[in-house]
C-alpha cells in the first residue's frame, strides 16, 4: 500500500485515475488537489465518484504531496515541470501525464509548447512511459512521463514495422481520429457538442505536438530518422482514438507475415491484442480499457502496409497507462487495478 | 464458486452478463448459448471479450445446463416459460432477464406479450427480483424475474412516496426515456442510426408492456391500486435511461421533507443513491455501474412532486441487478462482482 | 424590397437568421453586427455562408441601423431593451428574438431575468409574436418580442385543450426535451461534446425562465390561470425539441374527438401540422423547418390527454417564426422564405 | 416543366431527390415506385414531407414511367440495367443513382458487383455524371451514371493534383470517413445505434466497391493509371462524407501554388468551393447542399500533399448531384433547385 497524490483532480485525465485508483489495493489516495475548486468534495465534483471516495479537493500547498510515495500530475502543460523537482529530492517518484518531460530535445519542446522549459536536468533524466518499449527503464526511474493520447496509439502502431525495417521510415502517414474528451474540460466554444456534434473535421492543420512526440520516440526506439505526415481529426463522439496508418514496404519481394509479425512482437504483452487478420478494430472495443488493438493488412497486395490502432484515449492513452506504469515502477502486477472489460455497446 | 449456463449470449443482455460474470469471484461461466451463432467462440462474437473468456457458443442442447447451479435466461420472451420448469427440476435455478415471470396477472400477461403462457404455475411460484422491495423472497426463491428496464428505474423513484402514502396513487405520470440499446440488436429499420441519431421522439404511444409492470408490481408493494400515465420516448444515445416521474401531493398541509424521506428509504441499498438537494442526475453518472440515482423536489411549491431516477439500463435495469439477485440467491456480498464506477465522460 | 439590420450576427440564432434573410426575396441584408468580431467577414465567421453573402461584420456604432426598415436583435438578454427605443423613434421596426419584452409583468420579468428594464413603456407596446394566437397585432405592430423556443412548442401544444376548457389549467405538466444548440454558443464547460454527449439529463430544477413566459401568454390567450410544473431535459443532439405534455380531462363524461378539435384548431395555420392520430412525431421531421408537429391522444382512455409537440429550436424557435412575423409586419404571405423541406434523415 | 419518375421511394437517396424536386420549378413529379409499400402516401412513409407531395407510392408497372421524361434509379445495384433499355427506346431519359453504369470494365463491375451486367451496351453509351469534368456530355446523354459518394468526395479532391502531374499517381491514399446514411436504410445489425453510436471504425478491409469507380474515372480524367489505397470509416453521425487524401509531390523543386492551383481549378465550378488557405472543412458546413468543400496544404514543407475533402453523402454524393445532371440534361440553369445553405449547426 503507497500514498499517492494527484495534482489536478478536476479534469479528465484526473477523474479517470480517480475512477482508476479508487479501486486499486495497493494505493491509498492521500490527496487530490485543485486550486480552484478547494474545499469541494471529490464526489461531489464528480457525481459519478459518489461512495466511491471521502476526499475534498485541496490546493497544492495543503496537500503534502511531499508525504506521498508518488505524485500523479494531471494538470496543464508547464506545470509539472516547476514542482517535480522538489517532490523527488523529497523522496517522491512522479507520473506526469502532461507534456512536460516527454521530448529529449529542448529546442524542439520549447518550440512546440511555447514556453522556456523549468527542468532541463529533470527532462534528461525522465523515462518515457510506454511500457512496451521502455518497461525496464520505468521500473528503475523517479520520473515518468507518460505518453500523449495519439503517440500512444501511433507508435504501437508502427513499431513492429519500423523495428522489422519492412517500410519506408521517411513516408509514413497517420491518419488520426479522436473523440472529444482528448481536447480536456476547458470551455471551449470548439468543443461545444453545437459545434462538433453531428459533423467530422480534421484540425491543427498547422501541425499538432503529438507529431514531433511520435518522430522522437520512434527515433529512439528504432534508431532511424522518422517522416511522418501526422493528421488529427475530431469525431463526433466522447471517447476513443483511432489511428489508420500507412506505410510503404520496401521489401516487396520478401515474403513477410505481417500477422505473424504483429502477434510475435505483441504476444507478451498485457495491453496489446492484434486483432485475427481480416477483423477490423472499432474503438468501443477497448472503451474504458487499457487496452490497445491492434489490425495490419496490405489491401490488395499493393504494397502499402495499413494498420489500425485503437485505445480509449482517457485509459491506455492517459490514466490507465500511468496505472501501468505505477505499478511497473512499484513492482506490482502489471496489470493491477487494470482488469476492465471494455463497455460494449 | 458455482457453475453458470447463460442461454441467449449474443445480445446485449446477454454481453452485459458475460462482461459482470467473468470477473466475478464466485462464478464458473460453463456455457453460453446461441442457436444462431453455436460454434462461434464468445469472445469472436464479443470482441470486447477477448482475453477474458474461453468458450465457443454451444446450443442449448449442447449445453448441459442442468448441471449448472444457476442458468440466466437473456433471451427473447417467451423462451425461459418453456425451459425453466426442466431446470428447476433438475435443481437449478433460474433468473429470466425476460418478461416471462414478472407478472402474476396471467390475462394481462397475455394480452400484452400475445401469447398464451407455457407456464403458469412456475408464475406463481415466481419472486420478482427487485431487491429493495423483495430482498427476502429473492433468497429464497428458485425462480427470479429480473424486472424490466423501465420499471426498474420507475419504481425505485415511486416507491417513497407510495409507502408513505403522500401522493395521489391514481395520478402518476411518468416521462421515461431510454437509450436505444434498450431495443436489443435484432435487425430493425427503425433503431438504424440513421433513423434515430440526432432526433427525439416518443414510442409505443398506445400503450408500452412495462406500463403493467410497473401498475403491478407497485400494487403488491404499496397496496393500493395505481393509475400510470407512461409514455416511452428514443434517446440518441446508447446507454442509459432516465425516469421524470410527476405526482401530486395529497397532504399539502402537512409538512414533509421529501428529500429526508428519500434518504431514509434508501439508506441501506447499496444500489440506490439520493442525491443531495438540488443535483440533478444525468445518465453518464451511472454508465456502466447496477446503481440507480434519484433526486427529488416540488418546484415552486406548487403541489407536484419531480423525482428524476437513472439507470444504466443494461446493468441496473438487467444484467447487473440480475447479478446483484444471483449474490442474494446464493448468500453472498450483495455488491460481489458488482463493484463498479461509472464511465464518465 | 425592406432593408434589414440583424444585431448579433455571431451566435446560433443570427446565423440561422442569415441562413433563411439570404434567400428571401424581399429582404436586403444592410448590416451585421458584432461588437467582438467586427471586421470579420460573415461567411468568413460561418463558413456554410461562403458564396451567400459578401458582408463583414461591423460594429452596432457603424451599422446605420436606423436607416434600416426592420431590425432583428438577435443577442443576449438585456440588450434590445436600451437600444429598440431609439430605433422606433426614427421609424425603424424591431423584432427582438431575445427575452426582454416577453413578459408584461415587469416584476416578474425582473425576477427571472436579474436585471431592472430599462424600457417599461416598450413592454407595453410590444406584441407577442407567436402568429397562432396574435398574428392581427403583429401585424400592426412596431415592436414583436420573439418567443422563447420551449414556450412555442409548448404554447401551441396546449391551445387547443385550453381554449376549448376540456382540461384542468392548475394542473398541466411539461416534460420538455431540447437539443444543445438552444443553449447557444458560449463557451461553456457544461455543453462540450464531452460533458453532454452520449448522457441525458434535466436540468434549471429549480426554475426556468420559460415557464413564467409561457404561464402568462397561455393567461393572455384563454383567460385563465395556469399552474404549470415545466421540466427541461437536455437531448445528446444539436437541432430540436420536443415537448410531452400532460393534462387532465375534466369533461370525462362529455364526448370530445382530441383529434378533430387539434386539427380544426389549426387547419389554416400554415406552420402547425397535426398528425394523424396514431403517429408519433419526432424532432427530425421539422428539422430545419418553421413547423410545429404535433400530435395528440388520451392513453388507455384514462383521463389524461397526452400531446406532443416538436419544433426546431432555431427555426419555429426562434429564427423562422422571426422571419414568420417580419412577413406578417410587412403584408407578404406568411411563407416567403419559409418554403423548407424537413432534412431527414 | 417535365415529367419525372422515381424508381425507389423509400430509401434514403429516395426521399433525398424527393425533397430537392418537391420544389425544383421545372419539375413535375409523376409517380414514386416502391414494390414493398405500394399503396401508401409518399408523406405518409416521409412525415418530414407532409404538406410538400400528394402522391401514392405506386408499383413500377402502375407507374406508367414511359411517359415521363426523365427517370431517376434510386434502387439498389442491379435493377436499373434491367430497366433502362426498355425507357430509353420510349424516349425517356434515365439517371441511375445506383452503380449499374458506373465503371466501364465489365469484368471489373462484375468482379465487384457479383452479377452478369444485363445491359453492356448502355455500360458503353452511359455518361459518368460528375459535372466538373464530364459537362458536355452529360448535356447531350441518354443515360447518366450519377457518382458514388466516396468517388465524388476523392475524385474532385485529387483531380487538380493528378491533371498538373504534380503527384505520384500510382501511391496515393484516401483515407475516408462516412456518416451512417450512406449505407442506406436496409434492416441490419451492424448499423444500429447502438453497434455504431459512440465508436468508430474502418469497414471493408478486404476492399470497396469505390476503390476501382475511382481509379477508373481518375484514369479516364488524365489518362494515367492510378494506384490508390482506400480505407473507409463510419463516423457516429448521420450525415456526411470527408476524405483525407495524401499523395507525394514528385517535382519538389519545383514551386507550385497547391492553393491557386485548386481555386483555379474550381473558380468556374458552382458546386466546389476551396477554402482560403490555413481553413479546415468540417461535414457540417455542406449539410443539406449540394458542395464539395476543400481544402489543400503540405503540412511541414514534407513533399506530402494533404486534400480535405466535404460532402453531403445524400446531396452531391447522391441526389443533389442527380439534380444537377438532370439541369445539365436539361439546359437549365446548373443550381436550379439547388440553392441551399448549410444548415450549421
Amino acid at each position: 500500500m503507497i500514498k499517492v497524490g494527484i495534482v489536478g483532480g478536476t479534469g479528465y485525465t484526473g477523474s479517470e485515475l480517480l475512477r482508476l485508483l479508487v479501486r486499486h489495493e495497493q494505493v491509498d489516495i492521500k490527496a487530490v488537489t485543485s486550486r480552484s475548486d478547494a474545499g469541494t468534495g471529490v464526489a461531489e465534483f464528480h457525481p459519478g465518484l459518489r461512495g466511491e471516495i471521502d476526499l475534498a479537493l485541496t490546493t497544492p500547498e495543503d496537500a503534502r504531496l511531499a508525504d506521498c510515495d508518488l505524485v500523479f500530475f494531471a494538470t496543464p502543460n508547464g506545470t509539472a515541470m516547476h514542482e517535480a523537482g522538489g517532490l523527488l529530492e523529497a523522496g517522491t517518484r512522479v507520473i506526469d501525464l502532461a507534456a512536460d518531460f516527454r521530448l529529449k530535445d529542448l529546442g524542439v519542446w520549447q518550440h512546440w509548447y511555447g514556453m522556456t522549459h523549468a527542468a532541463p536536468t529533470l527532462v534528461e533524466e525522465a523515462v518515457y512511459g510506454l511500457p512496451e518499449v521502455n518497461r525496464e527503464a520505468i521500473a528503475r526511474a523517479r520520473l515518468v512521463a507518460n505518453p500523449g493520447c495519439y503517440p500512444t496509439a501511433v507508435t504501437l502502431g508502427l513499431l513492429p514495422l519500423l523495428e522489422a525495417g519492412l517500410v519506408d521510415a521517411s513516408r509514413l502517414i497517420a491518419d488520426v481520429k479522436s473523440g472529444v474528451s482528448g481536447a480536456g474540460r476547458k470551455p471551449s466554444t470548439a468543443l461545444l457538442m453545437a459545434e462538433c456534434g453531428e459533423s467530422f473535421k480534421a484540425y491543427s492543420l498547422g501541425g499538432h505536438r503529438h507529431q514531433p512526440e511520435i518522430c522522437e520516440n520512434l527515433k529512439q526506439a528504432v534508431g532511424v530518422d522518422v517522416g511522418l505526415t501526422f493528421v488529427p481529426h475530431l469525431v463526433p463522439m466522447v471517447r476513443g482514438i483511432e489511428a489508420s496508418l500507412y506505410a510503404t514496404l520496401q521489401r516487396s519481394g520478401v515474403d513477410v507475415d505481417l500477422q505473424t509479425l504483429f502477434e510475435d512482437r505483441y504476444r507478451a504483452e498485457p495491453f496489446v491484442d492484434v486483432l485475427p487478420s481480416g477483423c477490423s478494430v472499432e474503438t468501443r472495443s477497448v472503451r474504458g480499457t487499457n487496452l490497445c488493438r491492434l489490425s495490419v493488412l496490405e489491401p490488395l497486395g499493393a504494397g502499402v502496409v495499413v494498420v489500425q490502432s485503437v485505445i480509449d484515449n482517457l485509459v491506455k492513452g492517459a490514466a490507465g497507462q500511468a496505472v501501468q506504469n505505477m505499478n511497473i515502477m512499484f513492482g506490482w502486477d502489471e496489470a493491477t487495478g487494470l482488469a476492465l472489460s471494455a463497455l460494449a455497446p
